[in-house]
């Protein structure tokens, strides 16, 4: 439903600035550089959970969307939607924490807007959060810069949110000690920017996971891109609970985690600067971006040395994850 | 509950350049002029009134809080929370709709995010929509330059857009004439404030109606301000509603109106622009900002003679108008 109603606004609008690959807007103001701009609702249920919360999640995604194209986050605006007879101890968390989150990515919240519905016209309370930011010199070259031979990586083990927000909701009584990868990830790839030139591609792999990330680029650039299974970064905890629910990690949304497209000699420099920047998280190449023939589609060299094509999720595998 | 919320959020948040007198932020980005930033989220009930829906509602909210700030709305966000089980007939509507208010106010949409929650989760649709624009030079000089003697003037006839979302909750199933006033006035305000220059402060008197955004002057001046009752333009069928139900038209909120501060010797040229631009509107001066002692206050003086209080609107008098 989701993807058939973003595509109605995309066909609907007929705008052609207004790309459905992208998480943000790229605007150019004349003589003044490059602005991007973007926007993003939370729905995420439960409210708390263990790594994180609807705030800072809220502010994790939207600045996490402006680093994706190469913006340095400035500003970030804050609308609530809340439910009437909200606790207001559990409003004051939320904000405390989206004051934490904001501080910690460097982003001043400017502007906000609060509306309440009555009871049982929201689910407690959704958060809306804009952003802007402007680009920077070493953005990303962008999807049709990529190339066959580019290396594919990912800045750190994946599929904790999915997770931590699934055990939260008490599905995965056995899920204790995992935490949501929830973080603002700008201030890493600032650095990485400027340090390694000739990034081709940047993308947080969200809802849909790395598995929806990675279709899209396939899709727009007609390439393959092969995965090398043996090689993606699983932590145990996430495995085991991936396993017995029968959920591909590949589709698990990640809120702390990116991926970086670039060529091939580039991927030890870039492994390194997010190994420095992040002790914890363990970056990986996973893959290579391949030739392919007409239709670009992302393959998985498993551990029992097959094939398998990993397809675009089918609308929404696991609902309100963010 | 929404005033508490919301001193709540600027309280913790603890941000000097997040004003709560203002319903857009200005950035100075350097060397690269002012941009103008603002957010709102949209629950209106119903979702289609006489005059406008949801979706336009939404592009001219934004829109206008942009206008106000003195900034030409340059691109907006577009941002659903959809329940479940929403017919597409009715998204496509909203849609169209967004899409015929945007082109008419001139500004794009360059980003989107679409959420679906489960059915009994939200009230169908809620928009939120953001919007940036640069500020121009001829942006309002601010409340800090209000001063006794000048003018208040009003765009046009108020409180249609309250009477008319009553009417469709069918509240007042003896209006049936009576449409929103809602509608971008960003272009409007463009030419005013490039052809009369001085014009001190600009506000859309939206929920709370002209009583919760002259009241908010008046605290910020320590200033008073004088309205004359005989000069206020309320539409009959407004009037008329407004007295069965016992509502104060002052306090009703309005879509497509704005407020203008500005030195008394401009009062005429203001009326007269406003006037070219929107022949059936009916601009007027209907007040005079006067000295005070301590405290400001908005005074009203009634057609008997007499003169009463109008007191900031204690809580949300409507909910869900916008």
């Amino acid at each position: 439903m989701r993807k058939l109603l973003h595509e109605k606004v995309f066909s609907m609008l007929d705008n052609s600035s207004l790309r459905e690959e992208d998480d943000a807007a790229v605007l150019s103001a004349s003589g003044k550089g490059e602005l991007v701009f973007t926007t993003d609702s939370f729905v995420v249920q439960p409210l708390f959970f263990p790594g994180g919360d609807i705030g800072h999640l809220a502010v994790c995604g939207t600045v996490n969307d402006i680093a994706m194209m190469g913006g340095v986050p400035e500003a970030l605006s804050l609308a609530f939607i809340i439910e009437s007879g909200l606790p207001l101890e559990i409003f004051e968390k939320i904000i405390e924490s989206i004051k934490q989150t904001a501080e910690k990515a460097g982003a001043k919240i400017v502007t906000g807007d609060t509306k309440v519905v009555e009871k049982g016209q929201a689910d407690k309370i959704y958060i809306n959060t804009s952003g802007i930011g402007w680009k920077s010199g070493q953005a990303p070259t962008g999807w049709r810069d990529v190339r066959p031979g580019d290396a594919v990586i990912i800045s750190g083990t994946i599929g904790h949110h999915g997770v931590a927000v699934l055990a939260a909701r008490n599905e995965l009584p056995f899920v204790t000690e995992l935490k949501s990868d929830a973080a603002p990830v700008n201030k890493t790839v600032e650095k990485l920017l400027e340090k390694v030139p000739k990034i081709r591609w940047l993308r947080d792999p969200t809802r849909g996971g790395v598995a929806a990330a990675l279709n899209e680029l396939a899709e727009q650039t007609n390439l393959e891109i092969e995965l090398d299974e043996a090689a993606i970064p699983v932590a145990e905890d996430v495995r085991g609970a991936a396993e017995i629910l029968g959920l591909d990690p590949l589709y698990l949304a990640n809120e702390g985690r990116f991926i970086v497209v670039c060529p091939p000699e580039k991927a030890g420099e870039v492994i390194q600067l997010i190994k420095e920047e992040n002790p914890e998280i363990k970056p990986a190449k996973i893959g290579t971006v391949k030739p392919a023939d007409s239709r670009g589609r992302v393959a998985l060299s498993t551990n029992y040395g097959s094939s398998r094509i990993i397809d675009m999720p089918s609308g929404e595998q696991l609902p309100r994850i963010c």
